[in-house]
């Protein structure tokens, strides 16, 4: 088969990671998984892997019991039917309350993301008692499995974490990036002449988000594949930062 | 070659279609572009148009001269050194202004799409008087593909038509569905056990935004790949409507 002259890119999910615990070496897992299913990662691919498992691995699923509830997160527990301590879990791993209506919690992360809960996750983590928080730090998870990729199969990839995250205006959610490593989150068309040859309306496009977007097209929601493939996309390699998803407060029009 | 036990998608774009003119059968000119690189399309597979080309077939790539600014119009045009033309243009193809902040006009679209510029673009139209608005009825416009593809091929496609849109809180901009046929923009997870049989946090997943931004990873911003098919996804099928995709007013913390 000839390189076909049309673009064209695989969404590869990787199956056959065993549940992951605290500890456990995830690239090593995951690069395992997708040897076993013939589809060994290779240079140029972006790799797409969930924050739920990075959570998992990095001991970031925690007892509720560790959040002794103030009396602020206790007060609006009581009155939502919430269990307070996650309700004080949300408020630890935020900066600010963006919205609180009726039950609702829309809050900034630490990283600066704004969506539910702070990412706070007290489902399917393997207790009833525990909750999952965002990794400490997603570009930091994103580089181990990255440089493991490159010690133990001499490859270089993009690698990007996801969550899945509501957004104003639009039903339905949807995967974005929460972490990078290896790849330029934003490409940018900014002095690109369109075929008209005049200057390109949009000009910078968040490839990282449409990466985790396209992934979660075959990751689905059930952890049975917490990592994808994405391969044939050529993203722009560098070293990259998920702080330049976040947009500044003082050039949001919406905060 | 067996097929894959791990979930796997293609995301192929469509090349050769010739520049689009009002009037033109965009259908047959995709599903022929399609056949020619020996990708025809199938059944189960998701379509996935740019407006801007279906703008152009569909007539609504208009002169400037047809919008006479309002007074509103000329004055918020003067001071920001915009087209009051322009201005105009997008006023009209709005409901509402939602943002106003100096030359930057976030407005709500009459589909109920809230973006900047209510989707009215002035680059890439072919002259320099002219601009493209979006279709009138972008499901009716997906509707005619798919009804094409399958009169003509005997195929049943889930079609979704795409812009570029920014959001808040994160840099960069990221195809969307506008329009969608035949398939379900939204798929439910309500009530669907996790792994360890607890519900699931997030139950709704906006699958057509996910299929917008996939494609865009090969369309990118030149107009050279105007549409791209997603093969392998298993959307479910369905009527759709793309009024769906709005988020109602009164369930929106963020109007």
């Amino acid at each position: 088969m000839t390189h076909p002259a049309h673009p064209e890119l695989r969404v590869i999910g990787i199956t056959g990671i065993p549940l992951v615990r605290a500890g456990d070496d995830l690239a090593a897992l995951i690069l395992e998984a997708a040897a076993a299913q013939a589809t060994p990662l290779a240079d140029g691919d972006a790799l797409v892997v969930t924050q739920r498992v990075v959570s998992k691995a990095e001991g970031r699923v925690v007892p509720l019991d560790n959040f002794e509830p103030s009396p602020f997160a206790r007060d609006f527990a009581q009155r939502m039917e919430k269990d307070p301590r996650l309700v004080e879990a949300v408020l630890r791993e935020s900066t600010r309350v963006v919205r609180q209506v009726g039950g609702v919690l829309i809050t900034q992360t630490r990283h600066g993301y704004i969506c539910a809960n702070a990412g706070v996750d007290a489902s399917n983590v393997g207790g009833q008692d525990l909750v999952s928080l965002l990794p400490l730090n997603p570009d930091a998870s994103c580089r181990r499995i990255r440089d493991a990729a490159r010690a133990r199969l001499g490859v270089d990839l993009g690698v990007v974490m996801t969550d899945t995250f509501g957004r104003p205006w639009r039903e339905g959610h949807t995967n974005v990036a929460i972490g990078v490593a290896g790849l330029r989150p934003l490409r940018s068309y900014i002095g690109m002449p369109d075929m008209d040859g005049r200057e390109l309306r949009v000009t910078t496009i968040c490839v990282a988000d449409e990466l985790a977007a396209a992934a979660e097209l075959v990751m689905g929601k059930v952890d049975a594949v917490p990592a994808a493939i994405v391969r044939g996309y050529r993203f722009e390699r560098g070293e990259g930062s998920s702080a330049e998803l976040v947009r500044a407060r003082e050039l949001d029009l919406f905060l």
